[in-house]
């Protein structure tokens, strides 16, 4: 099996920041060298968009983290159509229980579409926390620039003229511009360190939930598969007995009452072998027969407990 | 609470195949009476695609799943692709903590792309046994018309010419029809319970894997992240302490030993409320210390076990 603790393309120098050979994700390949807190600016860091090269990569992350919410968004809204299409599918065929089946399962796979659906938002909120590193790269961008190019005018004055009073000046500038860099780089590391914890924290939990409810929803969905008896039928009985049309619709309280009572695990993020959520036991409900199908409402919504604990 | 036991936009009158005023989700809506065993052909039945009325829904349904299949390839690699951009936007932020935990926030992310990229595949393997129940509707169809036209040509020869000594050809001609339509709606009803059943079944077995999985995923990515302090750190100190390095190393193995060590829990279909995968013990692994990182690989790997058992 092939391991590999780490995705990056080149194998890092653990220690200082002294990379310069990191394969570029898309766009210009830019060059710089972070050697002695000076940055040197390669002409293709002016092309591609206009972000200052500090954001770049962010923006473009944020970029890629929009077409994900995209396709999650898209995934839950076809998953409901599906479910209302496999529903009517199935009340056409003229056989009960492949009528009553396709009409519960699609009852179970419009609720996966609403977790996948609920899933896309909590990621795009996640990707709003990483527009906040986002803003602070760029704020701090001008600051090294201008601490860099006094640096820079210093060394070219030093080569032309060594004894130039300016030189002076200069010095003096460079220590406040060194100044209000750290005070800025030390923001940059406060909110980067924050707000990445933050933005993937919340994507884990995001995950978890889904997981779990869609782990829920399909269990069900099994269930309610289990009661289709597809023993085959001689010609002449096509329309085979299905007695477990009160079963089907208590598997679907079951699957209502579990996503209701589903907490986040308090142990998350300590606890890493155990996949379970907090374990639900059978319910007495109300027997399901007096409950009237509700048809006026167009897809199904089995609104579970949102509660994050 | 807003119950919805039901995802059909009519009340399903059931027992009998009556129906006549579902909504059509999207495309034509055509005027189908399933009375008697006749079907009327509406004009609108000719228009769209060229499906024989039978399979024309579940021909829309596969096409459908189509999307969500997509969907979910796009979530796959667009995740992925931010694994990769976020291990490299670590990387240049020159600050140990960040790049550590960013590459192996990433490795766990990109493994939950894979996650997702198989779930697409299980879906399109689902769906392509939909497409078997499709085949035989269509198949079916011309049973279906022959003997609906032999019935139409007598009720019209009835009207016009009772005398007529067609009449008793014509009859036989229905029995016969009768018959033949009798076991191919009776191979009908097998295809459909059996292959309806198989195709969902996998789906839902498809979504446990995914959900167990990356549950497993999201809780070792949450304790990467629990590594990294976001105690802000005072101008001039910007570049704080990282000693997990080793912690972050074993936390990934710890996730490619519980995916390589993850079953499908063989109570699946009849245990709807326990959400929890066969619970993995935590690893007395090898020290992660002698694992040198895989510089070549340029996405993580950590393939875990694909079986189910």
């Amino acid at each position: 099996m092939n391991r590999a603790l780490s995705i990056r393309s080149s194998n890092r120098s653990s220690g200082t920041a002294t990379s310069s050979t990191h394969s570029s994700t898309g766009g210009s390949h830019h060059g710089s060298t972070m050697t002695g807190g000076r940055r040197g600016f390669s002409l293709s860091s002016l092309r591609g968009t206009i972000q200052p090269e500090l954001s770049k990569r962010l923006f473009k992350l944020i970029k890629s983290e929009n077409n994900l919410v995209a396709a999650h968004e898209t995934a839950g809204r076809e998953r409901v159509s599906i479910a209302t299409q496999l529903s009517e599918w199935g009340e056409q065929s003229g056989d009960d229980g492949i009528s009553d089946v396709s009409d519960k399962v699609g009852v179970i796979l419009s609720e996966m579409g609403e977790q996948e659906d609920n899933y896309a938002h909590a990621l795009d909120d996640s990707r709003a926390v990483l527009k906040t590193i986002r803003n602070t790269e760029k704020s701090v961008q001008p600051s090294r620039d201008g601490r860099a190019k006094i640096a820079d005018d210093i060394a070219r004055l030093k080569a032309k003229e060594p004894e130039s009073t300016r030189l002076v000046v200069l010095e003096q500038e460079l220590v406040r511009a060194e100044a209000e860099n750290m005070v800025a780089e030390a923001q940059l590391t406060n909110i980067t360190r924050q707000k990445l914890k933050e933005a993937y924290t919340a994507e884990f939990l995001a995950t978890i939930e889904r997981a779990d409810k869609q782990l829920i929803l399909a269990r069900h969905g099994l269930r309610l598969l289990a009661l289709l008896d597809d023993t085959p039928v001689v010609p002449g009985d096509v329309s085979p007995h299905y007695p477990h049309a009160a079963q089907a619709r208590q598997i679907l309280n079951d699957a209502e009452d579990d996503l209701r009572d589903w907490r986040m695990a308090a142990d998350g993020p300590d606890d890493g072998g155990d996949a379970a959520a907090t374990p639900t036991s059978p319910k007495a409900s109300i027997p399901p027969q007096q409950q009237p199908l509700s048809p006026k409402s167009d897809r199904g919504s089995l609104s579970g407990g949102q509660t994050v604990g």
